[in-house]
């Protein structure tokens, strides 16, 4: 029986996608899947290190948007759907012991144990979405590219163990889109919000702005406006220098598909 | 018996300052009176004028918020307030016959006629206020000064007999204050939104923006960017140069007070 025909008729985009991902027929990105539904950045710690975790999140929200936390040694994340299995449900994971990464599986069920905690944090894919059902495009998916991030130089809010640099998420557009594009990110909060910075990349430490850390060379045009947006590269950038003696991540861009829609973040 | 005397003491500070204008005892600018409170560029025109010049409203929102239309020649704006009168309520208007001022009155009781229309329109007080509220500062109210204004190279949408270019109010901010003022202001569609444009002054026809229409001399400092939101200045403009035969508007900064609060105009 092939995955598709165990599929129920009635499942979501999203479900369907987090079917697919948890039977091994889909191990690639996430991006541009499950149209209107909220995908998420995922962290798993030890219990122990936990709590300070949650605290750096509530402490940076911006980077850090805490969408759900799950109880220990629980793989689920009930508000975010009722079938939520983080052990499988993600296409591809990065797995760390003491801040060196010793795996790269598509499944976690050999990895997981009963004293590990879940976290799922909002992720860039909801304002893009957010932006495209308002008309306004982005370079980097018309060029069917990467978005670029940059390691700034300013501090996130330290909380226990937790500590580190910001890191951002640039998208140029001209003003008008510029103004639209603030506009309709600060009504998704809990999706990293409205940027934090626009215009001269040196101001928030950005040295060379067609060099960033991840990502395609970025394509500005004359009388376009970079702007900058926490990112949710933030917090695993942060676990990794952190070195937690063991902690589990996913791929970039290979992110959690959840029930709930970007339309529900929305406020106002 | 003074003003102050005749002032019953539950007037809220709007009917306060409404019974001081009405009274002839408080004759000159509004600016920062009766706080949180929304007060309206007024405009005042023949019947048979009316209908363009709403039709011009509706189709240039950001610079002509409509927020009231009385009846034809009723001086009131009973969802602004149950005792306004736009004949007594106004510090200071102007009288204008094909275009030409003729009168700068205090009271347009001897000017009223059954077959006038009264609109009110919104205004920047109203965002300012938000802006303050919301802990970002605007050098123009430090420095105690008129904020800026400059005719744009952008046309508004023609109704009618109705046409002409933008005016644009400038405010200058930090980035950090920027993102904040297009955040703010984005959630008060009546009172103007937000900006228009920032930035490069040229973009929209400012040839140099240290030569405003009105206010003074700007102060924009290292790093800080111009912002630059739809002003309520535009209609006035655009009814002086289509020369109806007779019109009446406010004396810049002579608004009228309403009972309505800035807070019930938050989107969101």
């Amino acid at each position: 029986m092939t995955v598709a025909a165990s599929i129920p008729e009635n499942y979501s985009p999203a479900q369907i996608i987090r079917a697919e991902v948890r039977a091994g027929s889909h191990k690639t990105v996430t991006a541009n899947l499950a149209h209107g539904f909220v995908q998420a950045n995922l962290a798993i710690l030890p219990s122990d290190w936990a709590d300070e975790f949650e605290h750096f999140c509530l402490a940076n929200p911006k980077p850090c948007p805490l969408l759900a936390r799950g109880e220990i040694g629980s793989p689920h994340f009930p508000t975010l759907g009722a079938d939520i299995d983080v052990r499988t449900d993600v296409p591809c994971y990065r797995v760390f012991e003491n801040g060196i990464e010793v795996s790269q599986p598509t499944d976690i069920r050999d990895f997981w144990h009963k004293d590990l905690v879940a976290f799922a944090i909002g992720c860039s894919y909801s304002f893009e979405w957010a932006l495209l059902e308002n008309e306004v495009p982005m370079r980097h998916l018309e060029q069917n590219n990467k978005v670029c991030t940059y390691r700034t130089n300013i501090d996130t809010t330290p909380r226990g163990r937790f500590a580190g640099k910001l890191v951002v998420s640039m998208r140029n557009f001209t003003v008008p889109n510029a103004i639209r594009a603030i506009e309709i990110t600060s009504r998704y909060p809990q999706v990293h919000g409205a940027p934090i910075h626009f215009g001269d990349p040196s101001a928030i430490g950005i040295v060379d702005i067609n060099q960033p850390e991840y990502g395609g060379r970025p394509d500005i045009r004359p009388g376009e406006i970079p702007l900058f947006w926490a990112c949710g590269v933030t917090p695993q950038s942060v676990i990794e220098s952190t070195r937690p003696p063991f902690c589990i991540t996913h791929k970039a861009g290979h992110l959690l598909v959840t029930d709930r829609l970007n339309e529900e973040f929305r406020t106002g």
